[in-house]
């Protein structure tokens, strides 16, 4: 096989980021002192090579990007071996953060990436070309009841998805096994009121065990989109999950996702994706989170670009986000984007529905809008 | 129940710290605007509490400790929902670092601690009261053959354990299933020849349903120790796994921990320790990690200090310790550790048999000499 190539930044002077690369080869793939590597084979193809060294630009002063050739043999099978290899015990180093990881095809090949994809999440929604739009039940603590009542309340607005808040696990005070039924039948009862087809993506939560169980009455409910965090339940968990236990789309939430030292671009726009997220949240600029509009872009551009024979996931800014920024966030994000917005519809409290309408047929005009402009500047683009 | 108190170090100014700590409460359990919140016991019981601030003093100039009370019903059940709260969304921000969490027994009780311990340990390996001596088989890309010898030769030593380097996982050069066997079978043999006692730790890796096989033939060959990172395979799997699948004592080695936004030790000396984890490795001060001597000794007080009904676990330092540091490792660590030595011992080639003994006699010498001068000492400080 190919190698990986592993970039990472490194905070180090220029006449100390030699060595330093040097030492995150050898963590990285046989840790331990290459005199005592007495294996020919070990040495040529498992032993990891400095590809690169540049300085890491004004961005980044006193750091440079080093990328690293990774044995792609040493990073199977599955996700935890392979992040064991990338950043395992680099990640212990405090000069050092994960950026990027290139996998080659025939180890890209043993991921599966998302099932259903922004193609899949049209289709499941009937979203046709504009946003999809979404919200969350908030707050935990409130009762089955009260959930599902909320759940209807906001489904009668004509929202695509109403997910639980992924702080809604499996608490005493509103267990998985009941919501799900009540939550389900909350959104088909306000379908059947409006003729619409919302949908309702419960909080995947827990251990292994739970989580397939959990899997199965997804499956029996008939629930099509699910929510889970990879980062609090395990990524190998979460491999196995999308893989061998569901068929819905699953949205990835990125709680405990800025523990790691690993870019979000890599984690969230990449790494969930490798391992079959449809879409993935992120805490998109402008919101109660400190990401740029830079980065935020630069997430759902590789969300949606190319990966391998992977289709592409939908990127979902959230955290904070705002109805009054509908048309921002659709210039910024385009249509294959799916616009999350909680708090700012609780707080309408008895105005619910009508300011989740509101959100609905503002991300319609603002993506009319957007679209009559790009045909224009296209226009434009030709007769220059 | 009572709450969690759970401590963030806030990179904030004093002006600006009162907010910051309310954004906290709110972001890590409603997380929505708390004008929306129209329950009242929700309100009461669940929102969370800010519950003192004060400066982080002069090792951390310009931030604060905010200890923030969370329901601990929000928090359950098991530890994919306890991180979840304690620093999902929050991990998110680049201004806080996750520093502790102090649980309230009721919470504490649900969690099993270590199986085995500091006690049951000496009990597997015979090791009385000196420090447990401990190797790793590197490198990986070695066949099993070459890995059983390894182990062979490294038992001839008279090490108490022998454990595969955490890299070493289920790729195709050295498959789990028959490195089991093979290196299971190596220790046996030393093990006759010598009349000695020393233990095989394979690595347990992957995804849920291949940690869970691993364990049944861990059982089946009669292994009595095992390594496992909980950080690469997902806490919730650790739990899991420790729970329902393992007899065997637990390494629990600290890759993928990374470093800068919990601290290693809430996770390493408490966390791991209070899903199972019997021995926690962490990198230690003086090797090619940058722990200072002062941490280092914090995670091993921790890992062996009161925690509940929870056994002490045995702290164990690692990451480039070499054998002519062992009486300085001794003196710092005390009796209740295990030393960690694998790349110092590889590198003597042929004379891997005399460097392993050498490691063993230093450390009996090393520990006669720490009690005879705490013996020393306690006298001193009775006679003074």
């Amino acid at each position: 096989m190919n190698r990986i190539k592993a970039t990472y930044l490194v905070r180090s002077t220029a006449a100390a980021i030699s060595a330093r690369a040097d030492g995150i080869r050898v963590e990285q793939s046989v840790e331990m002192p290459l005199a005592g590597v007495r294996d020919a084979w070990v040495m040529e193809h498992i032993v990891g090579r400095v590809e690169s060294i540049t300085p890491a630009g004004p961005a980044h002063p006193d750091c440079f990007k080093v990328i690293i050739g990774l044995a792609a043999e040493s990073a199977r099978p599955g996700i935890a071996q392979l992040m064991n290899m990338l950043f395992g015990n680099t990640s212990l180093h405090q000069d050092v953060e994960l950026l990027d990881a290139e996998l080659p095809d025939e180890l890209l090949a043993e991921f599966p990436g998302p099932r259903h994809g922004v193609a899949g999440l049209r289709r499941l929604t009937g979203a046709t070309a504009a946003p999809i739009t979404c919200t969350a039940l908030k707050p935990q603590g409130l009762s089955v009841a009260a959930l599902a009542d909320l759940t209807y309340r906001l489904a009668l607005s004509g929202l695509h998805i109403i997910k639980d808040d992924h702080g809604i696990a499996n608490q005493d005070y509103s267990p998985f096994a009941e919501r799900l039924i009540a939550c389900q039948a909350a959104v088909a009862r306000a379908n059947r009121e409006t003729g619409g087809n919302t949908l309702y993506a419960p909080t995947l939560s827990g251990a292994p065990s739970q989580l397939f169980a959990q899997a199965r009455l997804v499956r029996e409910a008939g629930v099509q989109v699910i929510l889970v965090s990879p980062m609090v339940i395990g990524l190998p968990a979460f491999q196995e999950l999308v893989a061998d236990h569901l068929d819905a789309a699953v949205l990835a939430h990125p709680a405990m996702g800025g523990a790691a030292k690993i870019s979000p671009v890599l984690l969230f726009g990449k790494l969930f994706r490798l391992l079959g997220a449809d879409a993935v949240i992120f805490t998109g600029y402008g919101g109660r989170f400190a990401y740029s509009r830079e980065l935020c872009v630069d997430i759902a551009e590789t969300a949606r670009g190319p990966l391998g024979h992977c289709k592409p996931a939908m990127p979902v800014p959230a955290g904070g986000m705002r109805v009054d920024r509908v048309d921002e966030l659709v210039n910024c994000y385009g249509g294959d984007t799916m616009l999350l917005i909680g708090g700012d519809l609780l707080i309408a409290g008895d105005a619910l529905v009508e300011r989740g309408r509101e959100f609905v047929s503002k991300v319609a005009s603002a993506h009319a809008d957007y679209m009559a402009h790009a045909a224009c500047s296209a226009h434009a683009t030709i007769t220059v």
